[in-house]
């Protein structure tokens, strides 16, 4: 890390600073090496290196004025060396097709942080969207 | 446990094999008392007996004659305590609201596995289902 120090507590407030400043070099480096990340859709990327190219991707297209905030966020401490972290967040501001502004969405995104030679990153992730309304998958 | 003792190697068979014994029983005695998993759609269960709680309402109606299978499943160890173990799934025999047998549906299952007092339980769990073709969420 740069300036600021990595820590379970902030590294999802850091991933959102990233993503707001379309910047996939900081995001990527969020992430230890080996890192694996289960996006919304449930694509399954291996390394930080799969991590970065898939969102320079997105934030190349349908994210590239997109907006992430986290509404909420829980942290669990399961021994000194990993955390578990888990925010609500809203997603504003990203394109259709058509280039047409697309109604909000919320998710939630569980980050499992580890600290490695003193270093904290994060060493997994999933994200799932939420949808209203519904007890399981809607049809 | 009972007759076999849970593993992180194990665990994500055993809940699937609980799934469909429909024994929301077993199911929930895979995970810690304050355990969270978040489902497919969002939501976000803490503790056990919420875990329980929601699969037997879904069990019950949706998920009753279902069928989860493992395709994929993949462990990493974190330290001697803490194990990733994440699963690519398949369900079947799920039904609508008109009683109507729904298309098969695959998704992603991480859980993580810690061992306390000499037991391995599932402290975390989260869902994503599987969109094929799209790189995020499909509009």
């Amino acid at each position: 890390m740069s300036a600021q120090e990595l820590t379970p507590e902030n590294a999802l407030q850091n991933f959102a600073d990233a993503w707001n400043r379309h910047d996939m070099e900081a995001l990527a480096a969020l992430f230890a090496k080996n890192a694996q990340f289960v996006n919304v859709v449930g694509h399954w990327w291996k390394g930080a290196d799969e991590i970065k190219v898939a969102h320079e991707a997105t934030h190349m297209t349908m994210f590239r004025e997109s907006r992430l905030e986290i509404l909420e966020m829980e942290s669990r401490k399961v021994d000194d060396s990993v955390v578990l972290t888990r925010a609500r967040w809203q997603l504003t501001g990203h394109i259709g097709p058509a280039d047409e502004v697309l109604p909000p969405r919320t998710g939630l995104l569980l980050a499992v942080l580890h600290k490695h030679d003193g270093e904290w990153l994060i060493i997994d992730a999933q994200n799932t969207d939420i949808i209203e309304g519904v007890l399981s998958r809607p049809q």
